[in-house]
């Protein structure tokens, strides 16, 4: 072996070694101006890769005219698009604060974000809360008074309850409920019932004991209730904290990061770290919702495809056949298990998968592999319309152009 | 084909019609003596097929000692002995009363239990509630001062309770958490898991609504979160309302019930109804919690089967490859859910199951398949220890000796 493909080999499983070996605990809800690092006022953290006002996505750009407004910086969309596009409101990607953002991933200052730490390495991260069951949410790049309403009550309600929640329950396991869900039908990205269920299933005596009005108690529960995905969130921040803790070994050629924001689809690889290695959005293949179709579509967009990079979402889909996309088919979901399989270089046995014979979910995405095979990573994820609101779900592909861009980046910086 | 094969299949097919067709809503909670049919002070009904004091197995005996002692006609276990031998106490199967009880199925006439009624066919059937994560429990045979408190916290609080969330709820579609269970890693019989947290879910607003302490209420979310197998006890009523729906179709060859006592095992059919079918109840092939042996345990015991009868249980097997016994294999699993194809007539479409291709699991055991397979069915069962306790979780065979006399039955009925 050559001395850099062994200096790869051991930086690689080193990087493998800390995703497993993450212990993921949610710890509190904070402001994201209290807690993302560099996160400022007049700031908006973004899904996907570093943009402009100018190169964001209409779905993106819908979403960050909502926080400008929700936040009081503007008083109308008009105020808030010339403000937008004044430069005097910074955008920047959640991911480069710790961070991870669901579809337009627009998160204000004072969004209410989940906190979840990595104990085993320290580190922390954060998302925001899924919005809401309709398909008008902030998230999908929708912004009206419902809208407005629906993020003030996570702000007044929802962020306070949980809050005291976990205060009660102490350092909440993440990774146990993930663990147990992936035995019950979700694979965490597009379908989290099971873990939703579990959550609720967990909190529900504590959210008896804390100190709230029992309208606060009864519409959180019943809020928790509606959202089949309210656990997703809980588990990119997770999986945000997993894949932080294996960013920047150098030498290691395995993807830490995968983000879109509606225009550009970027890689993160750990040991070029800080760095984004971009190809362009691509379309979703799925089920659209009513009449809606693709041409109304924005391309592929959120951070939580960082579900995808650490062995959840479509590497894990063998876990869910109930998964609308595969129609209850047990050989095509796990085909998209499969498909991972062959560009990862490891599993995990904390996401072990009943179709894989308890085997677990493939786990270190290694960019010479993707070049190798010429196979890219698939992504489960939902669709925005372009004007914004959630009209379908489906599949998309992260682009090959990424993943040159990368293996030559990481050609001139190590071999040089 | 002759005039009484025709009749059999046409019976058949209208037996299958009605267990597919049952529409099962939990409505109420009610004391046993006030709902159950033929129910009576002094009266105990018991899991499996008729018994006497005499022929019954020691931890049936146990329990119900334990119910003489909790229902106050008598103060020792010495007291309770003599009086259950003198002949004063009925003791009566469950079965014959509309009703299902889990291990020894000792139900007293205060016994709280759940109503489920069938809206399609109009009949009511009950069960009462799980009772303890704890091994000692009265349901498998064991009773003390813990126990006797035990049950009456569930009389006091965890009753009330309930009855008064589902006067909140309105009647409780209990068909649906089966449902989408069956996707979710259960089998609904030694697994109900995702049942439970489906369950925990749908009624955790509800909980929050209702006007009793808040410790009450605490205590019974703490209750369900700690109780892994809660909401069996639900789809245990609702089995025995779509049996019964099925039971009494002149012709029929449908398998109605199956129940142990630990001593016998019976069934019954639907064209044959009111009668019971006996052979010896089976050893259980199984896990042994800690140094327990076969040797410590009481034989196959319980009303719990009539899930097997319905399509669910170790029907469903194929449903939950997470269930300990199949150690995850997925493979092995459907070898039992296969094997159940093999002896019933057809398949429930609302009990659809992932690793079928969404195919229904097998429904409707026809004795005439049973003999001429030589394949009885396998149930998936707790194991309790003689002198009372939960020792172990397996699997047990009913007796092919109930078949024969069954098929025997049926041909002096309607052969002469």
């Amino acid at each position: 072996m050559s001395d850099l493909k062994e200096r790869i080999e051991l930086a690689n499983k080193e990087a493998l070694k800390r995703m497993i070996n993450s212990k993921l605990y949610w710890i509190d809800i904070r402001k994201a101006i209290d807690t993302c690092p560099g996160m400022e006022d007049h700031m908006i953290m973004h899904a996907g890769p570093p943009t402009t006002w100018e190169r964001m996505g209409s779905a993106q750009k819908h979403a960050c005219l909502g926080i400008i407004q929700y936040e009081g910086w503007a008083k109308t969309p008009e105020e808030a698009e010339k403000l937008a596009a004044s430069g005097e409101i910074k955008f920047s990607p959640c991911h480069e604060h710790n961070t991870v953002g669901s579809m337009t991933g627009a998160t204000g200052p004072s969004t209410p974000v989940i906190v979840v730490k990595n104990e085993e390495y320290g580190n922390e991260a954060y998302c925001h809360f899924y919005e809401n069951p309709d398909p008008r949410k902030l998230s999908f790049g929708y912004y009206d008074s419902y809208v407005h309403d629906s993020l003030k009550w996570i702000e007044d309600v929802l962020a306070p309850v949980m809050k005291a929640v976990v205060a009660k329950t102490g350092p909440f396991d993440v990774k146990r409920i993930i663990s147990r869900a992936l035995f019950m039908g979700d694979e965490l990205h597009s379908r989290s019932f099971a873990a939703t269920s579990l959550f609720s299933l967990e909190i529900s005596p504590y959210l008896q004991e804390i100190d709230f009005d029992r309208k606060d108690r009864r519409d959180v529960a019943d809020f928790i209730r509606r959202a089949e995905q309210f656990f997703l969130h809980f588990g990119m921040a997770g999986s945000k904290a997993t894949a932080d803790a294996a960013h920047g070994i150098p030498y290691s050629t395995i993807v830490t990061g995968i983000a879109r924001n509606g225009v550009d689809t970027g890689i993160r690889v750990s040991g070029l770290p800080g760095r984004w290695f971009t190809g362009p959005a691509s379309p979703i293949t799925g089920l659209f919702f009513g009449n809606y179709t693709l041409d109304d579509a924005q391309p592929d967009m959120g951070d939580s495809a960082i579900t995808e990079t650490t062995g959840l979402g479509c590497s894990a889909h063998a876990a869910s056949p109930a998964l609308g996309l595969t129609k209850g088919s047990v050989d095509m979901a796990l085909q998209y298990t499969q498909r991972f399989q062959s560009i990862t270089i490891g599993s995990n046995p904390a996401y072990s998968i009943p179709q894989l014979s308890g085997g677990g979910s493939p786990l270190g995405i290694d960019i010479r592999k993707v070049i190798a095979t010429g196979t890219v990573p698939t992504i489960n994820t939902g669709i925005a319309h372009k004007n914004g609101g959630q009209i379908g779900v489906g599949n998309s592909k992260v682009p090959m152009e990424a993943f040159t861009k990368a293996i030559a980046a990481f050609k001139e910086e190590y071999q040089t």
